[in-house]
């Protein structure tokens, strides 16, 4: 089934994994050592359209929760990250960048306040879990830090609140962007957010409980049919139109929060301390010296950028390429690039270098798209 | 190419990938980020007999250095391991568990020791660098830890020591086991070690500078042609045959050293102090509840093990299968697992519930096989 992908424990399955596969998986990606569905019948082109007008359901169970509670959990999460935590309520999440000494990106998660000393940092692609340990450990804090049983599976699309609605009851209409409730089910509350890898609106349930998992999916796949319900995973078409960053892609250790345009994120002003805020500092004093931009590009459509794409002007290389896609909105090419400060004006010719097609001519624009 | 892997900048290729795909590899991993080959064109059983009798060359750039140096070195990795670091000399190579608070791995990866103040961790699939920066960070150490831009290529096989002795001259055969060594390569000083992820001998060579990757690969494959070299990677067959055990599969974070067999890296004296000391000296004094056996069984050849498959004796649930794969050699499947006391009997008689196949009968055996 999944020729390309060698399969061991090692690479976790999720609660719905079984489901994913019956629902006809194409391929995975790996992501926190877990699998994440990456296609399934349909091109990326009729998922697109299909998320932007219906509503899909994610195995998004590699978005793994990282749990710090105890007496200590606030001050330690607020060491690991420059944003501001402090008035995060009970029931809120927080998009949080984490950070190096010097001012690296470590991970890009969403913190969900569950009390006074309870979190999960609901993570990207790097182990934050041992970055935490460790950071408690050397500190000798009064937490616990561990990886609980819970595998987010996401409800994307604008039938997603119809759809659970008519599943889990009115009220989870009345949870706003950002904020989670809970919802019944099979006996057990559980955590509801609206959120998730997209633009287009939509849930993502926290449930805990891997016996759970098949018994949900299939609750919300029945349920979804009158809706038009299709199995996804986020889309890389629409989510760099949406200018929606990934970390592993748009930023790495190599990049701070600053100029990949987390800065509103980043409280600079020394009313909160945290790692890496002396770099942060001087790095937003200096102004940055590259930042994340769009490109449009027409050559046809465009293959997987797997290496960073090299993006001149004349004979100068001024940035590269972290993540593109055809575009079928736009009929053209759509990338998201790291471009070098005097190259950010908007309409500025570049030319990138694609490997085996040569040279194709595009043009800098905000992002969103 | 690479049709059930969905492909990215965040799955980072290696120096080695063009070459990799050029000779014709049918499916990747990944580990720490980065893609490991995982097939060629040939079988698993025809790969495992030419590994016992060859010579193959591997892309295990995925064994990432996290590089650690300066005045606290060796007291931050000691801090990190139960192994007694003391006595590694310069230019040797040592294997360390990395254990948690409560004992539990973090990581299996191999020291090696560069300068008094400088050493390199060859990491499996964690992110030991972030573990290492949140100890040093919390503990306030004087110590830098990066990754450098280092990329093992394995040589591997009863060939090896003639292949390498050809190209980089007869020094290399006196590089003892888990030592390590330098070559002259096209201008730079590389580092070799007598080691790598089989038992069939060989050697790894730890690059520095990925853009000479594919100068080095051309290298060894023209001389390699008269020693019948092919592309290759650990061999599953092998390696259970052989008992080498793989962080992810045999042990995770709920695994302790003692029962997945490393207890001889673990000195427990109190003479040294590390994280989880406490912890392991409990679990010591008390006995491993569980450990590491190989069991034999046969009911034609069996499917990958990802997810794992229960032991049992009568009604009682013993157990769990790790990793299994029909072995040539002996005619019959090996599955390494992890076995409750009271059933470590060589001869005990248990029972497998394999998936899509029902039970299957099984003898506990010692490993290696």
């Amino acid at each position: 089934m999944s020729d390309g992908l060698n399969m061991s424990l090692r690479i976790r399955r999720t609660p719905y994994t079984n489901r994913v596969e019956k629902a006809g998986v194409r391929g995975f990606s790996v992501v926190n050592h877990m699998l994440l569905p990456k296609a399934f019948q349909t091109t990326v082109e009729e998922d697109y359209w299909h998320l932007k007008n219906h509503v899909q359901i994610w195995d998004v169970s590699c978005q793994r929760q990282v749990e710090i509670r105890g007496p200590d959990a606030l001050r330690l999460i607020q060491w690991m990250t420059p944003r501001d935590i402090c008035r995060c309520e009970i029931g809120q999440c927080m998009y949080i960048p984490i950070t190096d000494v010097d001012g690296g990106l470590i991970n890009d998660p969403v913190l969900l306040k569950l009390s006074e000393d309870h979190f999960w940092l609901s993570i990207a692609d790097s182990d934050v879990l041992l970055y935490a340990k460790g950071i408690s450990i050397g500190m000798g804090l009064d937490v616990s830090i561990e990886e609980p049983d819970v595998s987010p599976l996401a409800v994307q699309g604008p039938k997603a609140e119809d759809l659970l609605a008519k599943i889990f009851g009115e009220d989870v209409r009345d949870i706003k962007f950002f904020k989670f409730g809970w919802i019944d089910f099979a006996g057990t509350k559980q955590l509801i957010s609206r959120s998730g890898y997209s633009r287009q609106g939509g849930f993502e349930i926290y449930l805990k409980g891997s016996h759970l998992g098949e018994a949900l999916w299939d609750l919300i796949w029945e349920s979804g049919k009158s809706f038009n319900i299709l199995p996804g995973c986020p889309n890389l078409i629409e989510r760099i139109e949406g200018g929606l960053l990934s970390y592993g892609n748009e930023m790495t250790r190599e990049n701070n929060p600053l100029e990949i345009g987390l800065g509103k994120f980043c409280k600079l002003d020394g009313t909160i301390d945290f790692i890496g805020r002396n770099s942060l500092q001087k790095i937003a004093a200096d102004g940055v010296k590259r930042k994340i931009m769009g490109i449009l590009f027409d050559e046809g459509r465009c293959t997987t950028c797997s290496n960073p794409w090299p993006v001149k002007v004349g004979d100068q290389k001024v940035g590269y390429i972290t993540s593109a896609i055809w575009s079928p909105r736009f009929e053209t090419n759509v990338a998201l690039s790291m471009i070098d400060r005097n190259f950010w004006d908007v309409g500025q010719t570049v030319s990138l270098q694609i490997p085996e097609r040569g040279f194709s001519s595009g043009e800098i624009v905000e992002i969103p798209f």
